[in-house]
């Protein structure tokens, strides 16, 4: 970080992290100097703290708060790749969820002995097998998958199916797309190159993961020429008297009486 | 606006406004379908509405509340003019604001003269003279003219001086910008084409104006091949196992192994 920072020009850099730095840069203090806009993910508290101070004047990139994972998977899927990827989920924390969407009993029996499997050599396995108490392996037609997939409107979605590219068609709310048996959600956390900080909770369905448009303002300007307001002065003028708002009316009559001269 | 709609397709449409119908439909009621996201302007009450709704799963285009204009100008402005446009925000209610920042002292006496001029001959003239006690007429050298501008960061900035085009380029943060003499904000609210729906009270710095990037999402989808995650494949697991996060790297480990077969 430190290293892309220093090629950027970015000279300012602050070891904080939780609530705390939230608060200190959304109203500024003696070391952190107060910011136009928060970026990053977090937990709970740091996503509750983020949501509160973006109703004063600082903006935030989304609501990114505890994790969450969708797979959907057929009989070509590998059961051991798909516990592996709902087990990463799981482990970041106990209000994890992981789903698995499949149409298929086989997959649906050995992804479970596949995950009862891994978790029991996990580090962290008391947190993961917390988490997957939230968590579900659900039964689904083909075509039900889909719509619960773009209702649930996962932070993280793994296709994890023969016809992955044509069901990547449908997606219509999801945060990040990972496709075919390849492609685990860890690749996009470290390796990849997409961004990681992706709404979560249900708000794929209205925003989108950081990106570079996430530090751009797009700012409209206009001019208008002598015969320009004459050719639309009258609409105006005919609005703004509809609205009794005669102030903004007298701002075009003013300038249409000009502009004859 | 219904003709409009009917082009585009849009079916549904409900006659409702203010706090309630934001509420109506953050939520769902018996006859509003919850959304997933809300925009446009309002008054004090709608914005804090749609803040308030925003920290639960709908999200919001951006707080746009009481209205402010901010105009440069200099002796070549027409002091009738920028009256008219202070007066055409003043009288949006009285907790707008318009701010007039200005290196010639004959600019601010002129203007001063035609507002109480035309302030009175106003239908709204006692909700435009509160305004207009929030309001600001400002001597500035030119260059704290668009430092102050930008700290301010105007919903609508107008620019009436000669060198229109130098100072535009110096804009950092404003919601939409009138350029020159002929461009009054009412053009942008009636007819130019322009969105009005606009960052206020200082929230440009950080968001701009409704667009149709406003109604754009953003997914990002990854494919990786068996070559693809041997290439890129230890690097993940290096940084899962820095992170203690072993799923994370289980994931990718067996994914390698596969890919190696």
């Amino acid at each position: 970080i430190l290293y892309t920072a220093n090629k950027i020009g970015i000279k300012k850099i602050f070891k904080v992290g939780g609530a705390q730095a939230v608060a200190g840069m959304a109203h500024g203090t003696i070391s952190i100097p107060k910011v136009d806009k928060i970026f990053g993910p977090g937990n709970q508290f740091v996503t509750c703290a983020k949501q509160l101070v973006s109703m004063q004047d600082v903006a935030i990139d989304m609501p990114a708060g505890p994790s969450e994972v969708l797979v959907i998977a057929d009989d070509k899927c590998n059961p051991a790749f798909v516990a592996a990827d709902m087990l990463s989920q799981a482990e970041h924390g106990k209000d994890s969820q992981a789903i698995l969407l499949t149409g298929s009993h086989n997959v649906m029996e050995t992804v479970q002995v596949e995950l009862e499997k891994q978790l029991n050599l996990l580090p962290r396995k008391e947190l993961a097998a917390e988490a997957l108490k939230n968590s579900k392996i659900i039964l689904l037609n083909d075509e039900d998958i889909m719509t619960f997939s773009n209702m649930y409107a996962p932070e993280h979605l793994i296709i994890s199916t023969a016809n992955y590219n044509e069901l990547m068609m449908r997606v219509t709310s999801a945060g990040s797309v990972f496709l075919g048996n390849y492609a685990p959600e860890s690749a996009g956390d470290y390796a990849s190159g997409t961004n990681h900080t992706l709404p979560t909770n249900g708000y794929a369905r209205a925003y989108s993961g950081v990106t570079l448009d996430s530090y751009c303002k797009k700012i409209s300007y206009q001019e208008i020429t002598k015969e320009g307001i004459l050719n639309i002065g009258s609409a105006i003028e005919i609005m703004a008297e509809a609205e009794q708002l005669d102030a903004h009316k007298n701002a075009v009559t003013l300038r249409i009486e000009d502009a004859k001269k």
